[in-house]
């Protein structure tokens, strides 16, 4: 597994596009567009929300063929909560990108992220398409990384390649963060939740089952172990788009090959899910909660969400002050069995409390293990064997200015 | 119903006290005492964490013959994962009060607020004792009110008198709130999770069994089902001594004069669960939720609840932006059943949103709702006839200054 450059334009045959539009005040870019010459076998995965975006609905429409060739995005509003017009707008959207791009609409897949219930300004979105679709290139990636931000400060881009057989295969993928970060997405593995956007691309050869199966298992071990602020977004997804132009042997399920493909998308999907929390709003450390010794599997993802999800923790974590209090107290609410006296909590390589009680402990290097930008915190329930990672960043006075202000 | 002076020393033959015994770094007092000098009916709530603190463990087995005397507090120190020594403190602070006051120490129940983790300094404790029994008055209650505080800014007292026939019988109560504050107690009508402590007395004459089922109704619709940060604490207790020196005739359950009991109770909870809001950890709102139309009492309560807890929804009404998107997708990843195009949001008196999307609305008016001290959020499902409310503040940049340095 080697990593590459290119984004989503380093497997053949995807180019790529982004540009300003007019929706955001900043100016920034606020539109995409990524485009495969060849069609697609293609999944995704989609908020637990039970408020939906017309894009999330409209998407699962268009995927039940497992078939896309193209995905427009737009950033700066969710459309989202705005009625049947939004609907309409979403539409819009495939439909004109259709046109110019000579594909079935359905083969045209919509993203919008933003604020939630303001009508979508979809006469600038239309009027900016044919240059959107005239500028794709195998060297767009970056552009539409930019286009899809929101608070995010920079972009999220990764590509990896290996080899199928003889046959290198690539995956790329770009991504958005920054907020409203909790995203739990509808997977076949999982209890069913930021607006977290992740486009794949890939040039691999697979059958649609494999796909899902390993985007799947992918998004458990990544996006759906993060939390930024706890709110599940109403417009999170994660698309992949494979073409098959790296002619290798189709990969099917429960195959070496597939594993290979597990592994990619997993390496992809997990650093773009740090790099999600490292450049989550106001944040300034990431935190790896590894809660291990658990009763079952949902014992310990439970127990590791309920820490990372502790708003007194993630003060704590910005702050720099190592109180493990308020993680045991967060493993107690968590639900998952809990015995006080058999729980260790470690940070960094400290143990802080076994035995129902505080270590004595070194307080200075526990205070530099709380102080890093990258906090470890694991968390042996003495219960069981099963174990889960969640990650997290601090919750700090920033994050607070960004989301009291942020329609001003 | 009458509001009078007193707080939890306006019911017959109770007296209280509060110093301070060297615990907390502010030299604020730390240490309180009420005690009643005819033996009580008495009851408790307590958290629904996992891990419990040894005054929270003790308390039950001293419950269990629904009998009590007096209750023994200090703040500064949670005595939480504290190990057997903790235990060990939890019981001398017993039995130390048990000797001085001459009863039997089963009778003394003993709550601890603070921060987990640390030793007690128990010998502080012990060596002010004396000083605490004697100083015991028919006007301590505001000095025992102000010995529990940990980040409170003012005391939370409040008394009520009511008619049982011709008798006057009276309720009083103190509590502390502030952080770690999303109290979830286990109650006989409640899914089982601050710290909060509530100490409650009454000269009421009543059966452990209505003095229990009162207690337990009001909780649900006052501590219950308030948030401050959703960290539940391993300390949160309600505790009620009735001591019957109203000399009313006993109160027995599904009678009126249980329903006066309940009311009171009811009253004097919620009143003090708003004052736990208002004073809240850097809270400038309290902001009151109520979701209506649910198709289950649950559905309400985890719809209200999910709004309440949504770090995005308090930092808007930190910022007095009245953006209701993150409203509607608190609601909809709340686990509600809840249908978009039937939900109806109000903040004050306006309607956002209708039929699936925006209403044009007055952007004054609406902004206007939002900056008020008191917010008032409702949403209508628009699927049932079942409703919740649930109180919560905002999140401001003071709660993470405040909660980021909580130890140094």
């Amino acid at each position: 597994m080697k990593t590459i450059h290119g984004g989503v334009t380093a497997p053949l045959g995807f180019r790529a596009n982004g540009l300003y539009c007019g929706i955001k005040k900043s100016k920034r870019k606020d539109l995409a567009l990524i485009y495969s010459e060849r069609p697609c076998v293609a999944t995704g995965a989609f908020t637990t929300n039970r408020v939906q975006a017309s894009c999330v609905v409209i998407n699962k429409e268009h995927l039940r063929d497992y078939n896309a060739q193209a995905i427009i995005a737009n950033s700066g509003n969710a459309n989202c909560m705005t009625g049947e017009q939004g609907f309409e707008n979403t539409r819009t959207m495939a439909s004109t990108a259709a046109r110019l791009l000579r594909l079935r609409k359905r083969d045209v897949l919509v993203a919008s992220t933003g604020v939630i219930g303001k009508p979508l300004p979809i006469r600038k979105i239309v009027r900016s398409m044919p240059e959107l679709v005239g500028g794709l290139s195998r060297k767009g990636s970056e552009h539409a990384a930019a286009g899809i931000l929101t608070t995010d400060r920079m972009n999220k881009e990764i590509a990896v390649e290996f080899l199928v057989g003889k046959r290198r295969v690539r995956v790329g993928a770009i991504a958005k963060g920054a907020g409203m970060i909790a995203p739990r997405m509808e997977t076949a593995h999982a209890p069913k939740h930021a607006t977290m956007l992740c486009f794949v691309t890939t040039d691999a050869a697979v059958t649609p089952a494999a796909l899902r199966d390993a985007m799947d298992r992918a998004i458990e071990k990544s996006f759906n172990a993060i939390s930024i602020d706890g709110d599940m977004s109403t417009n999170d997804m994660v698309v992949v788009l494979a073409n098959g132009m790296a002619q290798n042997r189709k990969i099917v399920e429960k195959t070496p090959e597939f594993r290979l493909l597990c592994r990619a998308l997993e390496t992809v999907f997990l650093w773009l899910a740090k790099q999600m929390i490292r450049d989550a709003e106001g944040a300034t450390k990431l935190a790896e909660i590894t809660v291990r010794g658990a009763q079952s599997r949902d014992d310990a993802r439970k127990a590791a969400q309920a820490v990372a999800g502790s708003n007194l923790v993630k003060c704590a974590l910005f702050g720099g002050d190592p109180n493990w209090g308020r993680i045991a107290a967060a493993v107690g609410y968590s639900g998952a069995h809990v015995d006080p006296w058999k729980m260790q909590i470690r940070l960094g390589r400290e143990i802080v409390v076994r035995n129902g009680g505080p270590l004595p402990g070194n307080a200075q290097a526990l205070a530099r293990a709380f102080s890093q930008k990258n906090v470890k915190i694991t968390v042996d329930l003495g219960l069981g064997s099963y174990a889960s990672t969640a990650y997290t960043c601090d919750l700090s006075t920033n994050y607070v200015r960004i989301n009291s202000a942020y329609r001003t």
